[in-house]
């Protein structure tokens, strides 16, 4: 039977949600797929719910077809394994906690990499158990701080979450690529664009991962890829340093008075005039070395404040920095760290003064120093002299300085040189639609998941993890697919194959629309029939065209001469034909 | 492609779980159905996922068939709309809430009227809408004091719920039956016994309410039936009290002696030593009143007792007694709740005494008296003096002493007449399985679910909800079905269709059962297909009999000659035929 919508759950809005800022959240709500519950909680309504249905049963296809088994874990979970890994207070706020009766300790499990693990811990013992890659499609929470963009960033969201189990790293590279290769098959089958960017690996202590990004100009995510076919996200992105120059024979360095300069544009500004290079050149912003003092949080509590080095023509880039520091937190530093540290002169800080060295080797401070990695021996620097109002030019990393090490904290600029050799990268916006990870042995470790190896000793197994948003994947592919009027969804997730409208008062044009849709039903596609009497023409297109289901299917003026109107909504081409030839026309 | 065993996320046990107390539980365990995370929290392993999707889509088809509308609400919610139903406080101890990183409280959802009450006044306005059931199958928190017996009382666990919303009171009469009459579909197609009991309406403020209940001996619920049709929970079964009888022409009440009788027993044996009744009728338990005190606990949080006087064969039946104080809690009265009425002679409490009426109308204590419905106008009773080591008997009720009025807190005993007049009952243990509730107004009017009527005038939709438990009832069946080699499931819900067992070391074997297996899947039937190497033929067999597929197809030995066994695990006969015919002897 088809779908009436005259009984249907479902009402369209005319307005726009207060709070909605993209068009996917936009659309969704008004066409009656969701309906929010709470900050970034949302209840799905019967068409929303159909759609996610279609994105999962493809999502399970390709699971089966990677060799995957489905499995499927609760939200509430004890604390005691996300404590085992430290996660427990690593999540920090993102976390949902909460006790039971008896004051013992659960969370709602923004991840479940822990349970898997402990899982096979509990039924496996031996190599020959392995390999193994098991799922689920599962709804899990995480605390955002600013949960927007509806579902593109909720609180609860549905995920397929993978976990494969290897004895060897050949092993796992082979699970690795089943996952990865069964992402690109589900991508392509949901008209899905993305590229795969080298993501950092290092967060959660594997050893390789990347992410499936969608292009998208509401993006969260900035990457960066060459002509050349290199492709990372910012925080996976290395520099290519330059090669260190001798430093033999570099003249001294300069302090000079700079008063009146809150920029590095000015500067660089009051360098040029007063102090010319040598060789002509004029100074620009790359030649100048800003340090910026930032303070971390470690996991413990404590707190540590630490300078970052980098070439002025750069901004600090939190997202790379974050990754660089964690799992410590990073802030601003604050007045009070200042006032803790009397020897860094705000506005003038640089890691040399006359007096000597201030951060770095041989520091006064005990501030660790960091650098970008372009700030190799020999490399000539303006900064600061730690001195009121006084620079310093011709400072020569390796000479007058030495740092403590190197830091990828810098923003990639266009024109980079991506560090494959593969040519100057661009950078664009993306949005992560999934993530494949090597764990490594890092879970297994922690938890003791150990199986006996083909010489009958105890060996630790070695873990990939594997998500894919399925909620976010609607949102996107909503946020990709629309127009003016309203959604237009791709065939292989509409919510219905057809949407039949009857118009007009004529009940010929009822009777045959109500055949047509037992018609299509019979032929096994899926129907909404707008069988709405005393609706009028305008309004039912106009809920067809919010609605967003490919092919629409008019009967109306033409009922009584047997002719009925297909409607294509993404191109918006109508065409006229025999009723006869539409079952035929549509099942093509 | 058949599931190939050889590479199932399985692994069946040899022991028996340490807690688990009834089969179903033991054995969805043993069998790698499903596997503990915390108390009353369990994994779906891929076999238990497969019988439990089963179950849903049964469930989902019937909802359809009813004319109910699928959607999916977030287990996480705000507390703001189970604050305005009074649920938040009114759940107590089995509600688990939460905060956000912001302080806002949230909880796990019980169940979801509020929410689908606001979500249809956030949509509907008019009659026009109406009638309209929608229903989702989601998972549910409970925070049980004693989770037990595996899926039969967990803490989080999956149900279909729906709810109804009509404008009128037939309206609601018809939503009701459309769900009620699902319901009998959806046990009958699980070959689920079950039976239509009467249940309290009460507790959730409703007019109207029915449970399906299973019966079974590990039931938690104990209801009565007769032979004539009757069926009730004990919460909802209804005393038949006898006709008041002429108080005029009684003799006066007796006060004697009662040193040592701490029974009910006792009492009598003492009554008919000493104060035999004229008649010659021998006093029995049923001639004392028994009176019982009680604390309340409101929701407000004040303290009442009260005192429920019974014929003493009874006993208090502390769920009859909970829904007839609810929303309060009941508690046994303390000694501190004496101490502050003296006025209370523990041991020999009465509604009288020689120095006039204590309990009831004209009491001198204030203590609410309640009665058994058969505590009627000139009934008879032994019963405490209300002074010590003294009990009074030919206390005549409506002249002695007049209750405040009466409650249903006796335990229903065999034979008791059912209130239709259908017979004498009996008692039988259930599981519920099913609850069809009318909830009338109440939700609708707390949270001002109105809409426009005929004439235009704003009238409150009166609401239905209607729950199964879908964990608990795949629980139950694996309970009804089951023998002492293992699970033995109903075709309907097996997690395969056939189980093929290639034995032996044969390789023509293995080839012959690969070849089935892959028939049978092209035959449309679900396959595990059990291709392990190198496991002996009683391995195989002890697996299959554990996991419970209902048809087993073994190729072994006999493979060579073309021929294969079909095992049927319910019965345990096995019938060798030509592997020919093997596929059309299991597709038919």
């Amino acid at each position: 039977m088809p779908t009436r919508l005259s009984n249907y759950f479902l009402r369209t809005l005319r307005e726009d949600p207060a709070d909605a800022e993209v068009a996917s959240h936009r659309l969704l709500v008004r066409a009656g797929y969701i309906r929010r519950q709470a900050p970034g909680v949302f209840a799905w309504l019967p068409l929303g719910l159909r759609v996610k249905a279609k994105i999962e049963a493809i999502i399970r296809e390709e699971m089966t077809n990677a060799g995957a088994h489905e499995v499927h874990f609760p939200a509430l979970l004890p604390r005691e394994p996300y404590e085992a890994t430290n996660r427990w207070t690593e999540y920090g706020d993102g976390l949902f906690r909460l006790q039971d009766r008896k004051g013992a300790d659960y969370l709602l499990a923004p991840t479940h990499e822990e349970v898997f693990t402990l899982l096979v811990k509990d039924l496996y013992n031996s190599y020959k158990d392995l390999p193994l890659s098991i799922y689920q499609i599962q709804d899990k929470y995480r605390d955002e701080a600013r949960p927007r963009a509806g579902l593109l960033r909720g609180r609860e969201f549905t995920m397929k979450d993978a976990y494969s189990f290897d004895i060897s790293d050949e092993g796992l590279d082979a699970s690795y690529q089943a996952q990865r290769d069964a992402y690109e098959r589900i991508f392509t089958r949901l008209g899905l664009e993305y590229v795969i960017v080298k993501a950092d690996a290092g967060a959660m202590g594997g050893s390789k991962s990347e992410e499936f990004l969608h292009p998208t100009v509401v993006g969260e995510d900035t990457f960066v890829r060459s002509a050349g076919g290199y492709a990372a996200n910012v925080e996976a992105f290395t520099t290519v340093a330059p090669e260190p120059t001798p430093i033999d024979g570099l003249p001294d360095a300069e302090v000079f008075d700079s008063p009146n300069t809150p920029t590095i544009a000015t500067l660089v500004d009051l360098a040029n005039a007063n102090h010319p290079r040598p060789d002509g050149r004029e100074w620009t912003a790359a030649d100048t070395l800003k340090n910026v003092v930032l303070a971390l949080v470690h996991v413990d509590g404590t707190r540590e404040l630490v300078i970052v080095g980098l070439p002025g023509d750069r901004e600090v880039e939190m997202k790379r920095i974050e990754v660089a520091f964690a799992p410590a937190e990073v802030e601003p530093a604050t007045e009070a760290d200042f006032a803790k540290h009397p020897g860094l002169v705000k506005g003038y800080i640089g890691p040399w003064s006359p007096d000597g060295a201030v951060l770095g080797e041989a520091s006064t401070t005990g501030i660790r120093y960091l650098v970008d990695p372009r700030v190799v021996d020999g490399t000539e620097w303006i900064t600061g002299a730690n001195l009121d109002q006084k620079h310093v030019f011709g400072l020569i990393a390796g000479r007058d300085f030495v740092a403590d090490g190197t830091i990828e904290a810098s923003n990639v600029l266009p024109g980079d040189p991506a560090p494959d050799g593969s040519g100057p990268v661009e950078l664009a916006r993306g949005m992560e639609i999934g993530h494949v990870f090597q764990l490594g042995r890092k879970y297994a470790e922690v938890l003791g998941l150990k199986v006996l190896d083909e010489n009958g000793k105890l060996a630790t197994v070695t873990m990939g993890s594997y998500g894919i948003g399925v909620t976010r994947i609607l949102a996107i592919i909503a946020e990709g697919n629309n127009d003016d009027k309203g959604l237009v969804w791709p065939a292989s997730i509409a919510p219905f194959d057809v949407h039949v409208v009857a118009t007009g008062r004529d009940q010929v044009a009822f009777d045959l629309a109500e055949q047509l849709a037992g018609d299509l039903e019979r032929a096994r596609l899926e129907v909404l029939y707008d069988d709405r009497p005393k609706v009028s023409p305008g309004v039912k297109f106009g809920d067809a065209e919010l609605i967003g289901v490919p092919r629409i299917l008019i009967v109306g003026r033409g009922a009584a001469d047997g002719e009925v109107e297909l409607w294509d909504r993404r191109t918006g081409e109508r065409q006229t034909l025999p009723a006869a030839d539409a079952v035929a026309a549509l099942v093509g």
